[in-house]
């Protein structure tokens, strides 16, 4: 099965990221989709998860503080909007579903695979452009997406969590962020820009932030 | 009549910037109060204002980027949402009953006063940290909350704008934000923070924001 | 008389920002010709041309902050180690000379036409990338080199200035800059540059710190 | 042997970081000391060290960007300046003599724990103000002082490198680092810093930053 089509930019930088496929078959994914990943990795990544979601809405609203236009910066703000308000508290319910509570949640200790792709991606951000931030984003984003699509009605015990990514409003999110960041891209550099210098950069934030997601599975795998 | 209770920094900013009386009382302001300031002036002003309203959202989004609790950056997605969905949508559309199209609106020439002062709380943001930038924010939003609440019940031609800021939903805000920003410091400075050199670096963010507060309207007035 | 040739992006530029010659012949550099400016508004000069040097040091520190390659950060930090270790010095000295101490220097009140010039252009580099950067510092520096050769050997009273601008260490500091520009473009953009959509937005970076520029003259002028 | 007096801050951070000792005394560090460090080691450090001087120069330019004083900028000018056109032109020249050509250099592919703590550093100083940029540099440079001073005439095959660190120049450079921070800590919080919730989050930062030099050593052990 093929990633779902997500746009122009995301085929040309998935296309040039050698991990790619790496990161949307790990064996931790495929321990999601077989249901046999155990609890306690499952409970790893979900930690870890929280630590990484605060950073990466942090990463939203710098997508928003460096738009040029109302309309990006209006889907920036509801992407940081749903994850403050929905994403967060509902993995906070979820991982005190699975005994762990709001303070151990925030007094996880943040490991050194989840710092190098947070901190990647924002200073990504910071250092470079509104472009080079959406590459660095691209992959978690469309990435899980991928998964999600791919996996979508294993059932099993980690059925919830494909059905999140694998679910119809998830999918319609990574439709709409392509074209966020094909848009982004065009009025910026116009329709040539996958020629421009400037393209391998992107490419090369793409892949980097694509293989700091595999030493995150790697990280929580058993 | 005096201001309202916004919290403990806003008081003892407020009494440290030496403008705030001519930025909360400007002939601008009294206006509007009166009924008598030109239209020509209110359309050049909402126009500015529009403008104006782009780079404070960024600089909200900014507020969201360099939070350190899940509830500080609940608190600025909601304000950057707010912003972005509700108050800069119906700025076009006051705009454009005021005869002011969306083009004419996005082709507005910034002027120097507004380039001044959003530049100057955007930077006061990624030079310093959230303090620096909350500091440099609240003029804007506490400063209007001020105006509103003075001059709420006036009537005449400029009631709408009168009772945007003067309304309750704008009144809780302002409550809203000076909560955040006592909180903020405390987190970060301790109970004591009122006496330790920050809070005259703070107290001048401040005061600079005022001052460029009332180069807002002197820049509009007739 | 011609500006010096100070590269491609300059000329581009220059060309289409409609103050350039409004900044470059200004009544103020007029006045500096003729040596008629009142030595009053030669010192307001001086004391806020000070602050302003500050702001421009971080300016360029955050080029090197935001460079991708070693001759990129060896040019910028050389820049940023030459305006604090020998211009402000220097600065310090000539205004101790001319009577203005070191304290009051350091208490000068920033005007609103030095804060907003100064606080676009950091912001424009916190909020793009090291591009948008250059393009809102170019006009200062190139423009001082362009004033310096149109005016150097008028003599008169204002003769050290004159010289420091038109004397050959800073000209040959322009064509060094002119080509970091030109070498920062063509690396990420491409021999095709100055056709993107990106152009017209670099271009309006350059324009308004122009503009700004003038604002700069208009505040200290008699 | 105890750690050289490098100032206040240094003392009181490095005894709450838990993995200092780890870090200072690491294999790598008792092989550069002894001179049994495999040469295959050695090299992988230089190579990924060359990465890491370049982030960490941006880090030292953001530093004078976000500075408030004009020593502050000196001193982080002068930093700057040291590592652009001194250090790093040593360092290629070193590894040029170690088989390591500038091209390969260049080409070095940045492994996890080097994009990790750089980021890590980069990000921090972004997201907060200069003290939280300060505390994320001062492992890496304080941390090679202590480890210079106490490996300082061991001799041996990696003599050079020891004396790098050990030697004078550098023994100053971390007494002057140390003073910088300590200075600005005071001048912004006062002489009770250690005493405000701010000080542990500095802590932190200082810790987390020891952390990540474990895992740079780790990564380059034999």
């Amino acid at each position: 099965m093929t990633d779902p089509d997500y746009g122009r930019a995301f085929a040309i930088w998935r296309d040039a990221a050698p991990q790619w496929q790496a990161y949307t078959h790990h064996p931790f994914v495929e321990g999601l989709r077989t249901g046999q990943l155990p609890r306690a990795a499952f409970l790893r990544y979900l930690a870890q998860d929280y630590v990484f979601l605060i950073h990466f809405s942090r990463a939203w609203a710098l997508v928003a503080a460096k738009a040029d236009t109302l309309a990006e910066m209006q889907a920036a703000a509801a992407t940081l909007h749903a994850l403050t308000h929905v994403e967060m508290p509902l993995h906070i319910r979820i991982c005190a579903q699975a005994g762990i509570t709001p303070d151990a949640l925030e007094s996880t200790e943040e490991v050194a695979a989840n710092l190098a792709y947070t901190r990647y991606v924002l200073e990504a951000g910071y250092s470079g452009d509104i472009l080079d931030l959406l590459a660095a984003l691209a992959p978690c984003v469309l990435g899980y997406g991928a998964i999600g699509a791919r996996l979508a009605g294993s059932g099993g015990r980690y059925a919830d969590w494909i059905e999140t990514y694998g679910g119809q409003d998830y999918q319609q999110l990574c439709h709409d962020v392509g074209a966020l960041i094909d848009t982004a891209l065009e009025r910026r550099l116009g329709p040539g820009w996958a020629d421009l210098p400037r393209a391998a950069t992107l490419a090369a934030r793409f892949a980097t932030a694509t293989r700091l997601e595999v030493g995150f599975w790697d990280m929580a795998a058993p």
